[in-house]
C-alpha cells in the first residue's frame, strides 16, 4: 500500500458511494467507481452532488463497469445496500490490493459475518456507520441534505493486535477527515452498530410502513409515542447483547431527528423503486441476537413481520 | 310493545343493518329503515342482498330519509359505525317507542357506555356482536359472503332483575332466529365484546395497514405470526380485565378464517373510501382497560399508534 497516496475503490455508487466517494476525489484521493446501471450517465456527465453543506459538486470520475477493470485498491468503500452482499464478495476481490482495507458502509447487524467467509483472508475487514441524510436524485445525481458524519469500527483481518487494529480504523478515519467528513474511530463495532440501529429501525420501517417522511412522522402525537417506543426497544436489545448504549442516546437521536430536513430514509426509497429491503440486517438479525440473549422485542418484532409480508408483496413478478 | 308483532327500526343501514334488517323483513317482521346517501336508490328499487347462503333476496322496503318520520318502534338495531354514536342519540330518541330495546350492532369496547348517558332512561340498551362476512357493494346491495350469528347481551336500562335481562336477552335472539339467523343470549355483555375482538384486533387493523384481505394475510408466514401474536395479545388484554375466554377460542377463529371466503373487513372498506375508521372502540378502549388493570400490549398499541396516523392522514381535506 502506498501510503501516501492511497487507491480508493467505491464498489456500488448510490448515495452512499457516490456521497462519500465525490468527497473523497474532490480532496485530490485517487478514486475509483465500479458503476452498473448509472454507468453510462456517469461516464458522459461525471457525477453530480447537490449538497445543502457542501454546495454542487460536479467532476468527472474513473468510472468502471466492470470490477475486473479497477486497478487494486488500498480502501475499498462499500456503498451497495446489505442485501446483495453475496454478489458483492467476488467484486471485491477482483478490485482488492492485497492487505486491502475494505469498509463496509452499511446498516444493520451482521453485515461483516455474512461476508467475511466469502473474502480472501489478507483482507481487513471494517465497518462504517454514515449518519447523512442523502439520496439518489437521478442517474448520477446524488442530492445531500444533511449530516454526514461516519463512524468507523475493525471487524476482521490479519491485523490480530488490538493496537494495530485501531490504527488502521484510525488511519480510514483520517481518509474521510481529510475529505472533510467528520469521522469516528469507535472501539467496538458491534456496538456502533446498535447505536445506529436506535435510528434506522423505527425511521426506515415507518417510512415504509406509513409512507411517510421524518417530517410527518414526527409532527403526529402517536407517530412520535410510536417512535419513541421503538428506540427504546433497540436500546433494551441493545443491553441484553451486552452493549450499554450511551445515556440519552434515544432522546439525542429524536431531538437531532426534529431539527434535520424532511427526509425519506433509504428504505423508503427501495420500496418504491420495488427494490428488496433491508429487513435482514436491521430487523431479523437484532430480533434474533436479542432472542438468543432472553431478550423480547414485540414492537420491533411486529413492524418487522408487518414489513415482511410488505416486502414480498413489493417486488416485481419474475 | 306488541308482543305478537313488535316493529323493528333499523338505524344505519350498511351491510350489517342491511343484510339482517332484510333477514328480519323476509321473514314477515315490520321492519322500517333509516337511510341516508342510499335513501333514493332504496326508495326507487328496494335492497338487494346478494348472499352465498341464503341466495339473492331484492324486495322493497319502507324507507325513511328523517327518523321523524318513523313510526315508533319496539326495537332499533343500530347498524351504524361507532365513530357516530353521538350523532345516533337523538335519532334513537326519535324512533323509539316507550320501553324500546336497542340493540348495539358494532364492534368494540364501551360502545354502550359512550351512548347511555344520551338516551332516555327508559330505553333498553344491549350489544350485539356480529359474526358476519357481509359488506356494501352498492347503493342499495349488500354481498353477504358467509356466516351470520349474533352474540347478544344486556347492557343497561329499567329492567333490573337479572332473570328479567335475560328475559329480553332471550327475546331478542328469538327475533334473529325466527329470521333464520344464529343467535346466542351471552350472560357476560363485556366479556363478548372481548372475545368479538380476539378477531377484529389482527384482521381489521392488519387489513388497513398492509391493504390485505384476509387470504393475502393467511397466505403468508410473518403474517400469520402477526395475527396469532395479535390475537394472544387480545386474549391477556381480556384476562387482565377478569374475562377468562374459552380454552383454544384465538385458535378456532384463526382456524375459521382460514376456512372462510376471501373477505375485506369492514375497516379496510372505511379507510378505501376515507371514513374514519373506529380505532376508539376496537384499539384505545381495550388498552385503555388492559393498561388500567397493569397490562401492556405492545403489539396491539404500535398497530394502533400506526392505524391511528393513518387514519389522520386518510381522512379527506375539508
Amino acid at each position: 500500500m502506498n501510503t501516501s497516496s492511497p487507491r480508493i475503490g467505491i464498489l456500488g455508487t448510490g448515495a452512499i458511494g457516490g456521497f462519500y466517494g465525490v468527497m473523497l476525489a474532490r480532496a485530490g484521493f485517487d478514486v475509483h467507481f465500479l458503476l452498473r446501471s448509472e454507468f453510462a450517465a456517469v461516464s458522459a456527465h461525471g457525477m453530480r452532488v447537490e449538497s445543502a453543506v457542501h454546495g454542487v459538486i460536479q467532476m468527472p470520475l474513473q468510472a468502471y463497469a466492470d470490477a475486473a477493470d479497477m486497478p487494486a485498491c488500498d480502501w475499498l468503500l462499500v456503498g451497495a445496500k446489505a442485501t446483495s452482499n453475496a454478489e458483492l464478495a467476488p467484486l471485491i476481490a477482483k478490485a482488492a490490493a492485497s492487505d486491502c482495507k475494505v469498509v463496509l458502509l452499511q446498516n444493520g447487524l451482521a453485515v461483516e459475518e455474512s461476508l467475511r467467509p466469502l473474502l480472501p483472508g489478507d483482507l481487513h475487514l471494517l465497518g462504517g456507520l454514515c449518519f447523512v441524510c442523502a439520496n439518489r436524485e437521478a442517474p448520477g445525481v446524488v442530492r445531500h441534505q444533511a449530516f454526514g458524519a461516519v463512524h468507523l469500527g475493525y471487524h476482521s483481518g490479519p491485523q490480530v493486535n488490538a493496537a494495530e487494529r485501531q490504527g488502521v480504523v484510525e488511519a480510514c478515519a483520517e481518509l474521510f477527515r481529510a475529505a472533510g467528513i467528520e469521522a469516528q474511530a469507535m472501539a467496538n463495532l458491534a456496538q456502533a452498530r446498535w447505536q445506529k440501529l436506535v435510528w434506522n429501525v423505527p425511521y426506515n420501517g415507518l417510512s415504509v410502513l406509513l409512507r411517510a417522511s421524518t417530517s410527518a412522522l414526527m409532527a403526529d402525537e402517536q407517530g412520535r409515542e410510536l417512535i419513541r417506543a421503538l428506540m427504546a426497544e433497540v436500546v433494551q436489545g441493545a443491553h441484553s447483547c451486552g452493549h450499554a448504549l450511551p445515556e440519552g442516546y434515544a432522546e439525542h437521536l429524536f431531538a437531532m431527528t426534529e431539527q434535520m430536513p424532511d427526509y425519506w430514509p433509504s428504505m423508503y426509497h427501495d420500496f418504491s423503486h420495488q427494490r428488496p429491503l433491508e429487513l435482514a440486517a436491521i430487523y431479523a438479525e437484532p430480533l434474533r441476537q436479542a432472542r438468543a440473549a432472553g431478550c423480547s422485542l414485540p414492537r420491533i418484532e411486529s413492524l418487522y413481520q408487518a414489513l415482511a409480508f410488505i416486502d414480498r408483496h413489493n417486488l416485481p413478478a419474475h
